[in-house]
């Protein structure tokens, strides 16, 4: 089987290509390829197959072809420009974010005979406040970003290309990624991250909202877990509505922190220092904050059921085990 | 005010252009100039201002950008490859329906310092099937063809360019247009109007469904008032959620006999023969059927209450009040 990973640099690309080298497969089938593909230099790991890497825009005409021509079994679409940057660019964030993933679907389309497993990240973003309690799966799409507004045209192109056989789609609205490893970085949502991995690995903290903010997350290694089983579930038990929303835990940052007491103890705790950022507690607001994703669950995607257990698996999968005194 | 019509030759926009040189003014300000645009040559009505017709196909670059230059205070955009010949023929359909939407919304964009208010015909045909009883206006897009597709990711678009200040954007998602005049057409949908039409003409009709198929209809009156409508109600009182499903009637095939019996008297109903057609009861057993509008009815969009009156709109508008023995 050959895998074609779009994204392969990213955070999330890069851990799936790990578990992929680490299982050798995906499903009941051996991989013996893999080409990983993004704008910059992919490292992938030492592998029981052949990894390929490949540099290059796909919002370029004739990039996505080239891609494809070669006809991967299973393509992982996990390229975009961030929530962010796609809001301060526009022209930027439409060019890749749906030119990008137009070109793809249509290169997909153009080969002859060919009619692969595709599978698409797409993103809680496709909602916009207000919202009920949780949000049911058939919960409309009114996103209040350029970067929601991208994702959810690629889930409507995804959708009729499917229906159409030009490949066989299926798009998964990803959770938060809670913890993400790596730096701290500016986007508004990391602090939900950077609470609990800072004073993991000893440092202060900063957040800029209140406890009683609740949001929907996930770990990495959910979030791949999640890629590998749609890339390998029945898509006739799917039917004709391919994108879905994944499971995820629906926690308030009260809840972040008691779970951080419960691993790491009250000196880790100590290390997060209020600081009330208004612009971020608005941003915030409008995000989702629950869902109820049954369609997913019925299929077989699983996530955390607790925050112990999103925070042990970044002590485990980043750290080593090993918590900062 | 300068007012241009995109797609104005078509049915809705040579009535909403008639409809407009009758008034004179669109809401409370007079209309100084109109421009009709479409693919086929416009033939506009006298009217009490100037009216320019242009003939050009807006997916070609350049296009778009020529036909805002002068800065319409309103644009219709009613424009499109209608559902069947989208199916039929993908790559056109996304060449007008996507990138010329696109395209023009662009276009806008691009002149500095304007924000016009647009509107923008969607449809039912967002919605795919299965369906609860009666549609809520929160209920999820997946189109079941090409066409609804490229409807939801315009209405997508309005959305976040009305959002970022490019325009002032309002979607309205007709009904089934009934009853359609003109020459019978070969759309799957072509039988709701034809069996009005025909018997009030003293020809035969044919009826491929059976009596208890159920469809959501407004009159070409209606969609004008509704196009008008859009164009002059308060954007702050819609808010965020530019995009809305209009009023109409959930009316059974047979109810619609039962009016054409009450206005034309049984001779009009005896024209209709019954010529089941599996196909055509496969494509509408696919449609949404009936909503519940409650923004639109919320904001002031009105729709007929009852099939006798869609039938007598008909009959004042098209046949000059004559129905045939």
């Amino acid at each position: 089987m050959y895998v074609l990973v779009i994204g392969g640099a990213g955070m999330v690309g890069r851990k799936l290509i790990e578990r992929l080298a680490r299982d050798g497969r995906l499903g009941d089938k051996a991989i013996t390829r893999l080409t990983a593909h993004d704008v910059v230099v992919p490292r992938p790991p030492e592998a029981p197959f052949p990894i390929d890497t490949r540099v290059s825009d796909i919002s370029v005409p004739g990039e996505a072809a080239a891609l494809v021509a070669e006809r991967p079994d299973v393509i992982f679409h996990l390229a975009a420009i961030v929530s962010g940057e796609a809001e301060a660019d526009f022209e930027k964030g439409n060019r890749i974010n749906l030119d990008g993933t137009r070109h793809l679907f249509d290169a997909v389309r153009l080969v002859e005979g060919y009619a692969p497993r595709l599978v698409f990240t797409s993103s809680i973003a496709v909602f916009g406040a207000p919202f009920p309690e949780a949000i049911p799966d058939e919960f409309f799409h009114t996103p209040l970003t350029s970067y929601g507004t991208q994702k959810a045209i690629g889930e409507l192109l995804l959708a009729d290309y499917t229906r159409r056989g030009f490949f066989d789609g299926i798009g998964i609205r990803l959770p938060t990624i809670c913890v993400r490893p790596g730096l701290p970085n500016k986007a508004a949502s990391g602090f939900f991250s950077g609470i609990i991995r800072e004073p993991l690995a000893g440092q202060e903290a900063t957040l800029p909202v209140s406890e009683d903010v609740m949001h929907w997350h996930a770990s990495p290694r959910a979030a791949v877990g999640f890629l590998i089983h749609a890339a390998t579930l029945d898509g006739a038990a799917v039917g004709a509505r391919r994108n879905l929303t994944m499971p995820g835990l629906a926690v308030t940052v009260g809840e972040q922190i008691e779970a951080l007491r419960k691993v790491a103890g009250a000196k880790a705790v100590a290390r997060i220092r209020r600081a009330p950022d208004p612009v971020i507690e608005k941003i915030v607001s409008g995000w989702p904050r629950k869902f109820d994703p049954r369609r997913a669950i019925a299929l077989g995607f699983v996530a955390e059921t607790s925050f112990e257990e999103i925070i042990r698996i970044h002590v485990e999968d980043e750290l080593g085990g090993r918590i900062a005194d």
